[in-house]
């Protein structure tokens, strides 16, 4: 955490932003339009597949909040983009001073429901959208896939291993962290396993194979230097020849006191090659030997795998997951729901376009549990309204202080897994799952019923 | 350019890899296996809908190749990992000393072409892989998406606006920087302006309007901030009766000495609402105000716009284009295809896998282009082969050092246009575009059929 700290600091994120939040905040500022404004964070809809959220990206979002602000070499930057002066001293001494509520991180949520609400002078709340948009919305998106991921392999074991195609350094960070919070085992990702303290796991490409002349020297070379935990990709030439002498090795291993950890499957009809692979191991004795599956798999392979009861103990999911590739982005917005006016007082703001509107007013969200414990429904609400249920937000930051303590990765992972336990499985079923209950509160539909009607005069 | 290169020396990429490029090659060294080895990167196949690809990375590649090197906490860390005494004090003084050759960034390149090709000790070449692959898959995947929505916009301008969806802070500069390679005029990342110098451009959002009681007053709000250049959003209530307000403010700028840059549309139907919000401008005199749309737009999108004749002057594509929705990785591989054997000598090396054929040896590209000028068809060759046409591979880092000026963004900008040029239009449609044809060398082939025997039996 502090490593990413000192990171963003270095980095002066304040200029990792949308052209149009600067040129929003200038004639605000301009406009001498100064006051306190709320905006809430959330996502309009599930994607595809996917039957609820896991809520990821917090600890970024305050980082940020609490660092962002503008050197002398951004502001000349900006002056030769048009910026006026008046407006550049402003920057000058920016600091973020809001209030934010959000649900904790790890969270499982749902379309709509308000996940970080931010209250703070119009301009700086306009300033951050682009940041906290974007950090959302990669955590939440692996997070949630990656959670899907898990789910499907029932218990085994899933490692991430989708560096190579993730969208670059953030990115690969980002993804190691957001899929082992969502109860991966761990990563291929070695900074994220130097940065986060993330198990790393990995052991050989078909290119190590290639470089012998014959491949059980690849083998005995990669066994002598871990004795204690190699796994042996067996399917460069052939799958069946290769654990043969994937045995061989097993077995000479055991002479000298160890154990061979497994062998790995990257190609084939893996369902058919993992049976065969098992039945080979074992009727040499080497139950103990692990199969560990790659190749192209995301969710719906391995419950595929499962159901047909392929000998797998753990697998190795890259690129579907590391890039969401089914859908690479999730429907995070940022949208204003109340502005204070001249009076002092707070009005709601809703917009109304088709298929667009936006829930008004500062807002609460509650969830409401069964005789069980389990979760039954959730009711989005006004903020100040009486309603049954746990509240899900908490206030995170005031006057752009930080005041929870940050949870470690390993809490935010205990999170999901308290959250995921008390999610019933009808709602977690990776197709044609039932669809969790959202309400809004009786306060909230009344507000809503009577700005459509204002608010188609006044403009 | 600088800029960049600090931030890899303070981010030590070297442990921005998987795990098992470091057990590979912790067991190469405890094997004494230090000779000489080439790998190609190289792409397998188009992703769907591109006909061409455009390389891009390489800059990112060569930094990081001059850069790589292990801290003390590095190997403090690698230690706990369970690497042994000697393999990490080689890491302690690990420098990468390899040749590299590349196609020039901006280049149009077809799958299987080598792109980028590194002869080290095989340690360096391998540990290497996982960023090479990373930083060549996303921004070739980008310059290529982008580079399709660029032509289907058919000269008229297309802006980068996915900041807020991009998968997190190095996705977003990278999006940036490929999608002006390719043709784009600027980004909404204003951190990628201030690093890369790229233009940036942005107006408001519908926040900005709905923060004030009446549209209007947002509209004159932002027109007096921006007199000169406002872009006024016109579609947060109603476009007809928005390009109706926002006309009212061109003639109120104009009374000034002004003109009002533009109106954006960000919803409804494109290409009814720009047609008829051309018409309600042009009939109060206000043809030099441009239309630009934006709202969930991609190549096919921008085609179809155009096709039924919408006048629209600029597209502001986002989301589809910054995370490359519809395929958001590219099938980029790191091959070996060479090691030194006992004997000083090269020997090729080729992997049989079903589908997954690798092309042996030490390769050159071969570029033939017809009486005009324009491309005709590539041929992929031995090195030491003579073949006609121009090579594309050249020599861009010797022992470690790069031997080439790296260009400016502008120049590489400067090479995709002038490829493009080159690049007949049967070959650049967005659907049904014809094969461009790649052929294997006479030398290639054989060496080919002669390694498919000897490998048989050899395994």
């Amino acid at each position: 955490m502090s490593l990413y700290l000192d990171w963003l600091k270095e980095q002066n994120m304040s200029l990792f932003t949308d052209f149009y939040e600067l040129t929003m905040c200038a004639s605000y500022f301009d406009n001498n339009k100064l006051d306190l404004a709320t905006f809430d964070l959330f996502i309009r809809r599930l994607p595809e597949n996917r039957s609820y959220l896991l809520f990821a990206g917090l600890e970024q979002v305050l980082l940020y909040l609490k660092t962002v602000k503008f050197t002398e070499e951004h502001l000349v930057y900006l002056k030769k983009q048009g910026f006026n002066q008046q407006f550049l001293d402003y920057l000058k001494d920016f600091k973020f001073t809001g209030d934010v509520w959000a649900v904790p991180e790890g969270t499982v949520a749902f379309p709509c429901e308000p996940l970080i609400r931010v209250t703070a002078p119009i301009i700086e709340a306009q300033l951050v959208e682009t940041f906290l948009l974007n950090t959302v919305n990669l955590q939440t998106m692996i997070a949630t896939k990656a959670s899907h991921v898990v789910n499907a392999a029932k218990g085994k074991s899933v490692i991430e291993f989708g560096l190579r195609r993730e969208h670059g350094i953030d990115a690969g960070l980002k993804v190691a962290r957001n899929s082992y919070i969502a109860g991966c085992q761990g990563t291929s990702n070695v900074l994220a396993g130097f940065l986060y303290g993330i198990p790393v796991f990995g052991t050989m490409a078909h290119s190590f194979i290639m470089s012998y002349k014959r491949e059980i020297d690849a083998f005995r070379a990669f066994a002598r230097t871990f004795p204690n935990k190699s796994t042996i990709l067996i399917d460069t030439y052939d799958n069946y020849e290769g654990v043969e002498k994937a045995a061989i090795v097993a077995k000479e291993l055991e002479k000298k006191g160890f154990k061979l950890n497994g062998v790995r499957l990257d190609s084939g009809d893996l369902i058919e090659v993992s049976k065969k692979v098992r039945k080979l191991l074992d009727d040499k004795g080497l139950q103990y030997v692990k199969i560990f599956a790659s190749g192209d798999l995301d969710e719906f392979e391995i419950e595929e795998l499962l159901t047909n009861d392929a000998k797998i103990d753990a697998f190795g999911v890259g690129t579907k997951m590391g890039t969401s590739a089914d859908k690479p982005f999730v429907d995070v917005i940022y949208k204003l729901c109340e502005t204070k006016g001249e009076q002092g007082k707070f009005s709601p703001i809703m917009k109304l376009s088709e298929g667009k509107t936006t829930l008004p007013g500062r807002k609460q969200v509650y969830r409401l549990t069964d005789e069980n414990g389990n979760y039954s429904k959730d009711v989005i609400a006004l903020a100040n309204e009486k309603v049954n249920g746990d509240p899900l937000l908490i206030k995170v930051m005031e006057k752009g202080e930080i005041v929870i303590d940050l949870p470690s990765i390993e809490e935010i992972r205990t999170v999901v897994a308290e959250n995921l336990a008390k999610l019933p499985k009808k709602y977690k079923k990776l197709t044609k799952s039932e669809a969790y209950t959202v309400e809004l509160s009786r306060e909230l539909k009344n507000l809503i019923k009577a700005l459509r009607k204002t608010l188609r005069k006044s403009i």
